[in-house]
């Protein structure tokens, strides 16, 4: 049974979808049933980084949501127009649709998934927050038994590279986003991510999620970094903190109870006390931190951007979208009347996996010998290393300990097996007392 | 359509699994569809923490994993027999399972997913690794489309813990273990922590998953932390380093095509550089690190224990069953035709919610001033913040800055608005030149 995609864009994220699709090889076996049916672009003859077959490619976007053969739309154009309209089409010819659009979702969420109860179909959109993290399905699925009521996140890698940049070289704002811009890690035109315009789409979709109830975009307070100075982020440190620029919705836990309590839904930079959890979160990386009854807090750490990652959660809801039509399609589809498991939730892989050895493992070691203190003992040690492959990274004499010489050792990458062989003959040699401990080193 | 929950255990979990599905206020709805029906407990007399109807408690386990009724058999006793029989005889009697029982799903997966598979039922096991952080189901789900080829995980919070205080203390193993024992975060048979077997359990369930394959329990490489002592962690620190006891699940990158390429799965304390991830992953916290194509790394982390967290784990599956269960016996249902949609995916909430305006915000402020060097402008602005219920943690000269005095104020926790009204007025005195920054505290 084969899913058809009608795939909407071919950009970054729509790249990286289609690469996905066509390289199965140990993902997961509902991968196979994929078929991409359908591109649509803009500009077909345009050079792109994979090779699709030109029948596959249309400039008619129109076409592929109203096409019968379809099963799931995924909306990769981004923007408001036309991807929400397309959306619409394709939810009311009964497609179900994958899109990775925070813009479109967190300004026609409520009429999109209006429509797309009324049509039967499931609108999923994994992508649209966090990249590659997974937090929209945790969110929905994992974390759903919780009362949840804080949800704090780093939303925009954009910001997050300028304000760790700040931190870490004590520039300025207009001069790092200059080099970020220079570098690709900011767009020409930054306002959707300086001005927090782009974090602000994301925490109302997360609210949303959280809280189970829809959000008006205009309501959400937003703030941006530009106002953010080198001397702010200077002082914070000597006070124990960084600046974050944080997408934060709450609900007031005093009121938990109080079906009419008003929620918080806020974008701004704020100093972050640097034991928290956020206060780590630098670079590019994104992460959310999620609060509730009973689980207490959770945090989902990752790439928030990237087309390898974007691609991972797009595919990802197109793979629970065509689990669940199994299941539904299948219902008495099993020739012995059992029912169909959905392929994702159910283990049905059979084979067992041969373990390697740990004598063929491939690692660094950390060593600490007691020997007698007698002039060539590290010499001895070396050379006996040497001569089993096992290169060194430092041999050093830390000290004395109980009368003895404590000698600490860090292998570079070795096999464990050759390793332990030198240990052997390492542990028969007259002036070594003692292998206090050996341990791996990540 | 309410779903029968025939529960298996009421100790910690178990009660904690009660306490959720007893109070669904502000939870997902599905959870008022879920009804305890039959408790089976070893002890009936025993004094609970939730107060149950007697009629719903049972000694007799067997005749709640067979009774016609039951839909979901969620299974909390724990240790292997009965365990083991129960969720066999449930599965041969077509009950859906939720289990946290990491030892039995580590040694008798092989036999309970087969049973399963040809049962047509679920099993499902959020709980048994990482307490109330997801990582199964985004594992299954989320992150289906990957290529995964490590995952590195701190998965027993008793041993986290032990190397926490070892580290911040230098104290010694046998000592931190005791004073563990006595403030109860180490059993009085501490061997399936301390000695890894309890990471090695769960580390060969995340690899089944990660890797769509089986795995032999025998074969994990177990070593625990009974040999590392103070002087490694102190010569660690000196070279960058924690420690930590990972457990480490591989593919071999180099040969991820080849399908016949040996895993490494394997427990030991390792040398996490301090930059690393995971380094900062302290106290009973747990925390996965997942990497793969083409999603880089992702990490999920959180509480790894605790009644709570687990329970959000348990009842997360049973939400899960029960909103696939609703599909399949709804296929036909809605009365105007269309399918019924899981109510876990859908987004089918409609009303929106208020938003509270920013003024209405509780929340620290820093502020910086610059001022005239006149004596007394420190004063002007606490009294001014004073006037207005704006509580200071502190006011502070901190230098001049272009001729004029810098000041920099941390508030206590105040009333947004109260704090812009006093900005207001210090904005129009006349020792004030700028308001140069003002940003909120988390």
């Amino acid at each position: 049974m084969a899913f058809k995609i009608g795939l909407l864009g071919l950009g970054t994220v729509g790249t990286g979808t289609v690469q996905i699709l066509r390289d199965p090889v140990q993902r997961h076996p509902l991968v196979n049933d994929l078929e991409i049916y359908r591109v649509g672009v803009r500009s077909p003859a345009k050079a792109r980084a994979v090779d699709l077959p030109a029948h596959l490619i249309t400039t008619d976007l129109d076409a592929i949501v109203t096409d019968p053969a379809v099963d799931i739309v995924v909306e990769v154009i981004g923007g408001l127009e036309p991807a929400r309209s397309l959306i619409l089409k394709a939810i009311a010819h009964g497609k179900h649709v994958v899109t990775a659009n925070k813009a479109a979702i967190a300004r026609y969420g409520a009429e999109i998934f209006t429509a797309a109860e009324q049509a039967g179909v499931y609108v999923l959109l994994e992508a649209a927050v966090g990249g590659g993290i997974p937090v929209i399905e945790p969110l929905k699925q994992s974390l759903c038994a919780n009362r949840l009521h804080t949800v704090t996140g780093i939303i925009n890698g954009t910001t997050n590279y300028i304000l760790t940049r700040m931190q870490n070289e004590g520039g300025d704002f207009a001069d790092i986003l200059a080099d970020a811009q220079r570098l690709g890690y900011a767009e020409a035109d930054p306002t959707a991510d300086v001005d927090g315009l782009d974090a602000a789409d994301k925490i109302a979709i997360l609210a949303s999620l959280a809280f189970g109830g829809r959000i008006k975009l205009s309501e959400v307070h937003c703030e941006g970094i530009r106002q953010v100075s080198a001397a702010d982020i200077a002082y914070a440190d000597k006070l124990g903190f960084v600046i974050k620029l944080l997408a934060v919705a709450k609900r007031d836990a005093r009121s938990l109870l109080d079906e009419s309590a008003q929620l918080q839904v806020r974008v701004h930079p704020t100093l972050v006390p640097k034991s928290h959890p956020l206060a780590s979160v630098n670079d590019v990386n994104n992460a959310i931190l999620i609060e509730g009854d009973p689980i207490g807090q959770v945090m989902f750490f990752g790439p928030g951007a990237g087309a390898g990652p974007t691609a991972s959660a797009v595919v990802a809801d197109i793979l629970n979208i065509a689990a669940i039509l199994k299941v539904e399609r299948g219902s008495a589809a099993r020739s012995d009347g059992t029912p169909l498991l959905d392929p994702l939730l159910a283990c049905s892989h059979q084979d067992y996996y041969a373990i390697a050895p740990i004598a063929a493992l491939v690692t660094r070691f950390y060593a600490r010998f007691l020997t007698g203190d007698f002039p060539g003992v590290i010499g001895k040690l070396g050379t006996c290393f040497g001569n089993h492959d096992v290169s060194l990274e430092s041999i050093v004499q830390t000290g004395l300990r109980d009368g003895l010489a404590e000698i600490v050792v860090v292998t570079h990458h070795v096999r464990e097996g050759n390793f332990r062989t030198a240990l052997d003959e390492i542990r028969a040699m007259e002036s070594v007392s003692q292998i206090a401990s050996t341990l791996r080193v990540l």
